[in-house]
């Protein structure tokens, strides 16, 4: 296998054994970003000789965890200490924080080689960036997470960092066809993150195989490890949830979720058609206002005193979140605490949920990261999400298939996960 | 009224009405820090011409909010952009922030000054910093708003930004004789403060009054005015909450909230003895082994980097963190949870409870900053939490009654604490 579409799991066996080296395997990722980030432009900064240097650091050690030599990428809304942060904003030109993020510094303390900061959009919003799609370079790569998605679907790194507040890591997984995990809320710490909205805001990765999606969140929660050999005994029950939202999926999309669904249950799964409590349809306004009231306090640094350099879509949305009042806030902070807990019943029956992950593939053009909306009510209801590629779009671009798990139980999501991925590829 | 001793609310109604102006506070509180910073040492770092440039351009403008002109102390975990933060560690000795955090910047928005940033112990843990109870400078101001304690019970300032994540605000203003409020978790935003705890650490304030807490964290969150107006006609139902561990009380600290339940009682509450659930005995613990496994993580860059300028006591207590499994984080995370539903029950009865805020006077020395017994069960269940000046200790220093509300019902805490306030003042 090329080394630029190793996982990181492979790689890290590969290196506990002595066939391969943390310096050969980032030297390939370095060869392949030179080849290709001029048209994808994933990479909001890298330093192939720092890279190497600690790479080469990492070689001459003996193994600190599973992660010891493996290259990640880190979205520039996560701070680093030898490397700039400018959290997608002009204001943060050349920025360079003092101290790594917490998932930084452990993923180092662990063996990992930090090998850049990934593109975001601005403060992770929706205003887009320079990424493009790496499928196809005329289309988004889909946002927040937009370099982070691109470098892995391009075979640049393994695994990067992204954050979701709204839909940031689940959309841009699928539209450039990569394993998008947004943990259950709070499971890697959040220290030298830059907060959006603190009580959405979730760190979770970018991989190209969800038992790498696992090592990573694994190592750094001190998770249990993950084990996928009985995932082909699993008889897993699948609640097939369209969501309120359903009309805003496109024909394509609708038609490969209903196909999809209808294999996993003729491969064995026991699947149902959820329905939620009505109370549900509310929810994506209910994470709008949420979050936007969160904006308007966690940027008033900067919309104060550099509103000329905060861009007009989301100059808008600050001033949305200004203009939402405490109670408007605790109303739709309550209506989310309830739904969290009405959640509950609907996982009675089910291992796992299944859902779009966005409604459709990803746009043309790079004015847009696409539409979010299927992503805001599970970031809202803090369960953990995964987005695999399954299907393609009219554009041949890739279709992602959205697995939802209990809150708390990310591994009984990554085997279920598993088992829909081997089901669907076969 | 001397300007040393002045409320925040007197002030801004004495600046609205013109009888007073934002410069002339400030020099009042800078001639007092000259007076006694000597000897109290509550401030790490403060600019006087800065400050009264501020309050001149504030005297120039419109008035922005009812904290216009006021001058405000912030703990030196929170971020501020033209001042240095240093966390209380010799870690980040200089270090200048390039953004303030939210609060900062919400405060200097609604016209407040920032005065200067004040003492915080080692990243707001346990060990001391050099500020001394301005009571008896032979006595801890308690920890970890070690510097806004004493700032504001010196006459310094008349509010400061405090943080909480065991004790850490209740405790120095119970042992300093202050007002020391703990928001309803998540009230006050809290992007650009140190993480210590994400899931604990909660911004607050040190004040002289009620109404001083009440109006800065009004005008953060946008929670509509509280008026006082009506206290008097409240009809209290308290309850005497003597805590799991009442043991861990001094004798002369049980006797002052005995006589103080019994005047309350004598003054027309309606006043119960709460028996709290018998898991509740174990929260202290569980806060213990939530805290420290997110210190573990939260402090990785520093303790991968730095070891040598960690104290020997947070040495020992992230070490804990780190033999923390995610399975003991998970249980205790879900025993909260748990506590967090049964504590509506405790509250069905009363409008507010009564407890211990520390264990007795602030203690002789300057080695510890005092057991944070009484605050860790409070800050685990997210409830809003006020300390208020009741009493002495043996050597003449104030004694504290701590006042708890129902989580989200911070007015309600404010009215009810007044109330009782008012009662043992008489």
């Amino acid at each position: 296998m090329s080394l630029t579409r190793i996982s990181a799991t492979e790689a890290s066996a590969a290196i506990a054994a002595g066939k391969l080296s943390s310096e050969a395997l980032i030297a390939e990722c370095l060869e392949r970003i030179g080849q290709r980030e001029q048209e994808v432009r994933a990479w909001a900064f890298i330093d192939p000789k720092l890279a190497l240097e600690q790479a080469r650091q990492r070689d001459r050690e003996p193994a600190r965890s599973r992660l010891h030599g493996i290259p990640i990428g880190v979205k520039d809304v996560i701070d680093t200490c030898d490397m700039p942060t400018e959290y997608g904003s002009p204001i943060y030109r050349g920025h360079r924080p003092v101290c790594d993020a917490a998932c930084v510094a452990q993923a180092r303390e662990l063996g990992a080689v930090i090998l850049g900061k990934t593109v975001s959009t601005e403060f992770a919003t929706r205003h887009p960036n320079k990424t493009r799609n790496p499928c196809n370079i005329e289309h988004t790569p889909g946002g927040s997470s937009s370099g982070s998605a691109a470098a892995v679907a391009d075979g640049m790194v393994p695994i990067a960092f992204g954050t979701q507040t709204s839909s940031s890591i689940i959309r841009p997984a699928a539209f450039c066809g990569v394993i998008g995990y947004k943990p259950t809320f709070g499971l890697i710490n959040r220290a030298g993150l830059k907060f959006l909205a603190e009580s959405l805001d979730t760190i979770g990765t970018l991989t190209r195989t969800i038992p790498d999606a696992a090592l990573i969140v694994e190592e750094l929660s001190g998770m249990p490890a993950t084990s996928f050999d009985e995932v082909s005994l699993l008889e897993p029950r699948i609640g097939f949830c369209r969501t309120p939202y359903w009309d805003q999926a496109d024909a394509g999309t609708q038609a490969n979720l209903q196909s999809a669904v209808d294999r996993l249950a003729a491969a064995g799964a026991k699947v149902g058609e959820v329905t939620l409590p009505d109370e549900f349809a509310a929810l994506a306004e209910t994470q709008i206002i949420v979050s936007a009231y969160e904006f308007f306090r966690a940027l008033t640094h900067e919309r104060t005193r550099f509103p000329q350099l905060i861009s007009a879509s989301l100059t808008e949305r600050i001033a949305a979140g200004g203009r939402v009042s405490r109670a408007g806030y605790e109303e739709s902070r309550g209506l989310a605490q309830t739904a969290r807990k009405q959640v509950a019943d609907v996982f009675r029956d089910y291992d796992v949920l299944v859902a779009p992950s966005a409604p459709g593939e990803a746009p043309r053009g790079l004015e847009s990261t696409g539409n979010p909306i299927f992503g805001l009510m599970w970031t809202l209801l803090r369960l953990p999400c995964l987005t695999l590629p399954h299907g393609v779009g009219p554009h041949g671009l890739p279709l992602g298939l959205q697995v939802v798990g209990r809150r708390g139980e990310d591994a009984h999501l990554f085997v279920h996960a598993e088992w829909i991925r081997r089901r669907l590829d076969e």
